[in-house]
């Protein structure tokens, strides 16, 4: 049983950023969607607010409907005002009601912010003239905002990595290894891809988090194009040697996966991070062949099987 | 003959990415517009989708094409909204047959989707005219999401290489070389360039695929503005030594080349591949001068001639 | 006493940039905002402009000020040559006094400028019409340009790192250390995070500025999540060995930080700078904790405590 | 004389990418602007066209000269065809000259494609409906074309470099260097910023160039805020040692300066390159001091004496 190795540990540990201390037993560090297990508090309402990252990052259907939101409530409050300014004040608007002459109200306020001015309904008082000047300029800015955020939202670097549902310990060489396997299922090409991957256990005794770098198999490829089996050889030097299932769940172990690599299609460099805890981790498994041959001189992969295996007995 | 070397080879396509044996021996790696060999399958539909990437990088007429049927395909839908909406309800609007009342409303939906709104037809019922706010406001957000489309089709980073269309294997200094000649034939400036040459070949004993790196007589220019003849010296350490053409063929020969640089114009790093198979290996062969001298203190290059080549007896 | 120690200091403070004598010892070098303090003067007017720089850097109410107050000149200008061109050449407009032929002269150049076009007002001469085709399309190009700004305002680089009001020197294992602590507030992803730390005094004998490097306790980490102490060890290397306050105050002493990271949100590098001067460094002084315990599994991060501190006695 | 030595500068010339026989004696090979002396030619028309780097690249003048011009041709396009529609196909246009009824074409055009549609001139015929469909379609297209240009052009990378207009041979230390001096006149931060010196000359003997890189006393700073001064040592290691600017006027000799910082403010990495030709370098001169001391704790820089120099007295 390796775990709790002072030295080593400790240092990666700092390495790596986490801190030994903050984290209990049974957090999970990184999350599937690569996201941080953190939570800041204590910044002002307007501090921690980071709009733009808000816009951004927000779904596409909710972005959309923030956005109609935004166009209806400026409309509502530039029919009020319209309306405020007595009838009359709108050329065209012949609603005798008061409900027809808010909805005038409001039909003209939308065809001034829009700039479509169809001119059945037009500005017939200073007061409307200079707010109709002022709410299509608004418009115009409003939909220059929603523009610049749209083309915002879609330079964001977007990863499509698939990573196999389970990390597995399989027969490797005449060894055991712990491998997972992933993918880039986007159609943008990755080259100089590079992977990072750490262990990270609680020391029973000391009653804190170590963390320990694994050594790989292979840690960098040149074009990642195809499906990509990571592996570390459980040889004497790994921290796993010996270890079982069990003691592995008692120590709450993590494996923590770092992933780089050069967005060729977008140019720009891409991180992403994943993260295996023990429960996920499958023992006396093996990975199904990706591959499937057609005879057609390319190379096919069906990423439905990324995360496949079957039963191998173990080293 | 030296094709074959186990340890070397094995170690150096697990660099690459490609794998050994999904590969048969008649697939080509890379083509020649430096996509990769590569089939995916297996991912729901709207997994596979990704639809930026396509809006991204189709060509420029299809974009234009699918621009335009959106633009017509909506304005069919609201034209047929405001035809149900039934007679009356456009202002302006006298055509009487079914045929002229439909025209009308496409033609009101048209100037009410690009805002253009002349008002010789102009809403006459509550419904048309909360239509054609929604309209109009789908108008302006469909053009905002042109307008970033098209930004971002205009910041990817473009590559206007020109390579020989062979590569040659030709006298350099008192043995051979495998050589191949490419420019930049765009005005942008590269900087700082590197290339990195593979030889790729299947191992007809172990029945899989081969790589190795070759060694270059010179990997890295400072500027990349003139023409570069990148020359792989076939020496005692080459694995190219005592090849034939007829051997290379059997062995399903593949030069793999991969290009960085950093584009000055654009402020990013660029790569490029490109591969040469056996068939398009010339030997005995050499590249025609590309330079021209006019007097007139400019280097002249004249690009035409980047691929030609003229017999040359090997050493 | 260790300041004023020729070879180092001075070599390192040329790599730094700062210069030795430009500097007086009552100068601050890098001000909380990171920005540096120089004034750069001798340019002609139009090369001082760098109008790109302010427009992206200026704050948001300045830009929309801008904004709309150059949209209320252009109106201006062009209402003016509308009301010149004489009564009768805008049709519509019906005003008999001055004033009001100005005001239709002048909403009928904002319904133009902005496109919405009401047609209530309408082109009735040949002067009139160009000018409108003009100033309709100077209003698209004018709106071309806000938006594009916009976006460019977007997408600066933003960092929302929030550092302790005051270094401290505190106790460190066996010794002391001078330390400070920061985090990033923003929700962006930082990775593979760099400080440099670096002191700059005053050598009163050579009337010259120094600067040396601090020795890190670790001075990289891969994942910038929580807080950060960065400490720098007062051992007997380091040349805050033995000093006091009052000698720090006399040697007009600056510590100045370097950040570097990753951001993995918007992908690409980001920098920072912060200094600490003699005054804003307390000794005998340590951070109080900042995480805070909840049971839930999360990390808390209470950001308000960054900078906050209580006695404790040096070694 | 140490001009000809053989291995290195040949080995370097290569590095560079300039070649050693394309470029004559009398050839700069870097231009004042960084640009490099190369004409490419033996592309196809559209090859050589790279539309989108010249729309970039423009000067601002020219690129609304373009923009206005295209503004224009399209309207008299579309202008033509409404005129040739009949009289009669567009409401309003009361012109019954042949002139008149043209301008009415051209004025309903400019207010259909900048979408500004007042009404006064409205579609009255299928044939003028669809086109002006069709036409404000375009020019919307058109308008977020130009937007995406716009920012295109604005989030080029900028560089506003002041080189002096000379280098200089001036005494230092106890022997003599090749210097010059330049700064960032923009307000962007520059940092890590380094600078890479090669000479490059004709060698009389073989008739060709050579290149060699110039050691300096300093290649990197930390923070490029002040001017920085760049020195290259005339020591006995220096192919400098004992020329005399006659023998490099005789050598043709060319000082090549290669500059590369990251931009803070635009999170980019920023390259430039000058050149010195022999003609350019003064001896026997000193720069004066560029620095003013106002005593108000702030460091000013002089940027109009950038280049200005004073004799000195060589070692």
């Amino acid at each position: 049983m390796k775990f709790g190795r002072k030295s080593k540990g400790n240092k990666e540990s700092r390495e790596l950023g986490f801190g030994t201390k903050s984290y209990g037993p049974n957090t999970r560090l990184i999350a599937r969607d690569g996201g941080f297990n953190v939570n800041k508090t204590g910044l002002k309402f307007w501090q921690s607010l980071d709009t733009y990252h808000e816009l951004i990052s927000m779904k596409w259907g909710s972005f959309i409907l923030l956005v109609s939101s935004v166009f209806f409530f400026a409309n509502l409050i530039f029919a009020l005002l319209y309306f405020f300014a007595g009838s009359g004040s709108i050329a065209g608007a012949h609603g005798s009601s008061v409900l027809d002459r808010f909805l005038d109200s409001f039909y003209f306020s939308t065809q001034t912010i829009t700039t479509v001015g169809f001119g059945q309904l037009s500005p017939n008082s200073n007061f409307v003239s200079v707010l109709a000047a002022i709410e299509s300029f608004m418009g115009l800015l409003g939909f220059a905002l929603a523009t610049g955020l749209m083309f915002a939202r879609f330079s964001r670097p977007r990863k499509r990595l698939v990573y196999s549902e389970n990390a597995i310990v399989a027969p490797y060489r005449d060894i055991n290894g712990l491998m997972f396997r992933f993918a880039n299922s986007g159609k943008n090409h990755l080259i100089e891809t590079e992977v990072d991957v750490f262990l990270s256990y609680w020391n029973l005794e000391e009653d804190r988090r170590f963390f320990e770098r694994l050594k790989l198999e292979r840690s960098k490829i040149n074009f990642f194009t195809t499906s990509w089996t990571v592996v570390h050889p459980i040889d004497n030097d790994s921290p796993l040697q010996g270890m079982t299932p069990e003691e592995c769940a008692n120590h709450h172990m993590e494996v923590i996966i770092m992933f780089k690599a050069f967005d060729d299609t977008y140019a720009r460099t891409v991180y992403d991070r994943n993260s295996y805890i023990h429960s996920e981790i499958k023992w006396g498994q093996k990975f199904v062949p990706i591959f499937t041959e057609k005879g057609d001189g390319q190379i096919h992969i069906d990423l439905e099987k990324i995360g496949q295996y079957e039963s191998a007995a173990l080293n």
